[in-house]
């Protein structure tokens, strides 16, 4: 086979990532764009309309996943996807999710400017709220798309005011009429920057990844009772907030303490209630997050966290409620699509290291109806969820370019003459 | 002299409980009537209403203090006030504050009936904001009455939605003409709800209030660094929830740990940023309420305190700004007026004990300019700032008949021939 020599542009990729970023920019540099915002529905426009100026056809589906279709050789032949999203954290970056959508426009720029026709069509995705920052759980739409969650389920998640999925989708414009489970792909690329200071700390540029952790979610409220802080002695009290921190406390030495070597454990979520300076707090929910790259190590995280909430809330007079709303099984990522990535690094001379992600990813549960996997590029100090998250041009340029040429070897191997 | 045989009607009193409870009454059984709020608008114009048809004159003061004063034989006296408060918690009870203004009026209603006239007139006072729940710090209008706060200070607080204390009162059309520290008392007397165990588990129904412990509150934020749950690993963390966690537990145990006997300490309000479920939290705000029925012994606990910032946050690589926003000095109150209560609850028959109050009271601000005291009553369990605080009828009733006989008594000894 001939390998095309077809070079993307670094520079125009970096002016799409800086252009869009101003769409719910933050004063801080980051981006707050969450699902189904108005922000979310501004960007939905622009990758519409940019897609459209590059001779594709968008389509939406009923969860608002889009869909940029670049015409093949054969258009009977199932799409190869390039997909990530454009949602982002209440405070997030400029790169998680966004870095995958545009390099992927940016390789239909490439393949538009050379005149290079794949046999098979190729797709630019943008999935609906991968963070679950608004509505949990995370990877919501995609999760639809591969068969892990009904329409109807994804439909009625609510964010924290109590509007629904569905009724948000359809009040910025973005249910469309096709059904997720119809669509079918040949294949799904994902770049992303890593998230984590492995890369890095290694002077790799390009993370070949070879699948993701398990992560689960847990939801609990700890009630105690409301009191005055001034006339409640201390004895005679049930601080929901002092189980609640206890548990903070003990979740986190879950991973830090030894016995479950490799994961993470966390609580990124916590309300009070009543929360008033002068009453102890009755109520208090929290979400934990666990991962682990072994999905029976998780199963004895999870019961180690179960066995933590007695231990800590018991002797506070607390009661509690625990429910795991979200579990994520660890993913293998297609071999074959692993092989594409690290042909195209070495193409280009990238230096490479496997890695498995720690964070949760639309490739996840597309792996489960398509052959899939994901390109990592480094970020500064592993740094995201975060304002400050900060990848350089010519690490994205790297990862684009990786995309592309893992594009033309699957399309070429896989459907070529 | 003749003490008069004026018996109050506690279920009249009760009525004009249940009445006034509908105001922002809870589905839980409680008030959520914010200060400022269209509820606190609704209460203040019951109040009005209800002053103005027993022949009283109502005015109100430029920090929305409210004083309906009955008129008596010499206007040229300073009144003899009988004041609380009308706003509650967020999820507050039927009894905190309400009970002694309803009871005031209950005083007038029974003077009205008897024909009474007292020496001096008397008047029944809506403090604003003695909560503090929604604008920090508690007993604002009081204290801007007393002369602790200016009327500017008390104008710029805002509350978590960034709006203004004197924008919010000009709002609800409750901005009088007159200066708070032109209004001159002969005494005051507050009614209120123990708050607190005490009574209760002796037996007694009066309690016979001699003072006020010191209160100081602090705000703390907590910086670390928003980061990824799934792809950071532990080690490499700056989680501003765990070390606000750890606060928590620290700040509690300053009091229960036995350094600090006769202490309270405790956070009620603490708010998670970014607080989304898979960011590693990069900032906490807190609040904590620290107290101590001595001034020299709050400093130590103090003292304390602030070393605790220290050893908790500082392993955990995270940054932190402390503010004390407010300190209340322990109160003692006047001796005379504590008199008058003995003299009053003993005539009944009804059990004393006496107590230093663990809450802050409009009451310990006024006793800087008048002389003040106040009467407690039993409530169930001694819970407070809960939508469960109850209160027997009975109590409430012998509350109210010895803040009458004490105003009675205080009249005729100060002002009687």
């Amino acid at each position: 086979m001939i390998r095309p020599n077809l070079p993307v542009d670094p520079a125009r990729l970096w002016n799409d990532l800086t252009e869009t970023a101003r769409i719910g920019g933050t004063p801080g540099g980051g981006i707050r764009r969450l699902t189904l915002s108005d922000e979310d529905r501004q960007v939905r426009d622009w990758f519409r309309a940019t897609c459209e100026a590059l001779d594709c056809v968008v389509s939406v589906d009923s969860v608002g996943n889009m869909f940029a279709r670049r015409a093949g050789r054969n258009e009977a032949l199932p799409p190869i996807a390039i997909g990530s999203h454009l949602d982002t954290q209440p405070t997030g970056g400029r790169f998680d999710g966004v870095l995958g959508v545009l390099a992927g426009i940016e390789v239909l720029r490439t393949l538009k400017a050379a005149g290079y026709v794949t046999h098979a069509p190729v797709e630019v995705v943008n999935w609906t709220n991968e963070e679950g920052a608004r509505f949990a759980p995370a990877m919501l739409a995609s999760g639809v798309f591969a068969g892990v969650f009904t329409q109807a389920y994804a439909d009625e998640r609510t964010d924290r005011n109590g509007i629904a999925f569905g009724q948000a989708l359809e009040a910025i414009g973005y249910r469309g009429p096709a059904r997720p489970g119809d669509h079918r792909l040949s294949a799904m690329f994902e770049l992303h920057i890593e998230q984590g200071p492995i890369l890095e700390a290694e002077g790799a540029t390009i993370g070949i990844v070879t699948g993701v952790q398990a992560t689960r979610w847990y939801e609990i409220t700890v009630t105690g009772q409301d009191a005055h802080t001034g006339a409640t002695p201390m004895h005679l009290r049930k601080d929901a907030l002092l189980g609640a921190a206890r548990l903070v406390d003990a979740v986190n030495g879950l991973a830090t303490e030894g016995k479950h070597p490799g994961s993470n454990a966390s609580v990124g979520l916590l309300e009070v209630s009543p929360n008033s300076r002068n009453t102890v707090p009755g109520s208090v929910f929290l979400c934990v997050d666990l991962r682990h790259p072994d999905d029976t190590r998780l199963d004895a995280l999870e019961a180690d966290f179960r066995a933590v909430l007695g231990k800590v809330l018991e002797p506070l007079g607390l009661t509690w409620e625990e429910s795991c709303i979200w579990s994520s099984p660890a993913v293998r990522f297609d071999a074959g699509l692993i092989d594409c990535v690290r042909r195209g690094a070495e193409r280009h001379g990238f230096g490479t290291r496997e890695v498995v992600s720690g964070a949760g990813h639309d490739a996840a549960y597309v792996a489960r109806v398509a052959p899939t996997t994901m390109i990592f590029v480094p970020c500064a100090g592993g740094v995201s969820h975060n304002e400050a998250e900060s990848a350089t041009l010519a690490d994205c340029g790297a990862g684009a370019q990786v995309l592309l040429e893992a594009v033309i070897d699957f399309d070429q191997r896989t459907f070529g003459a």
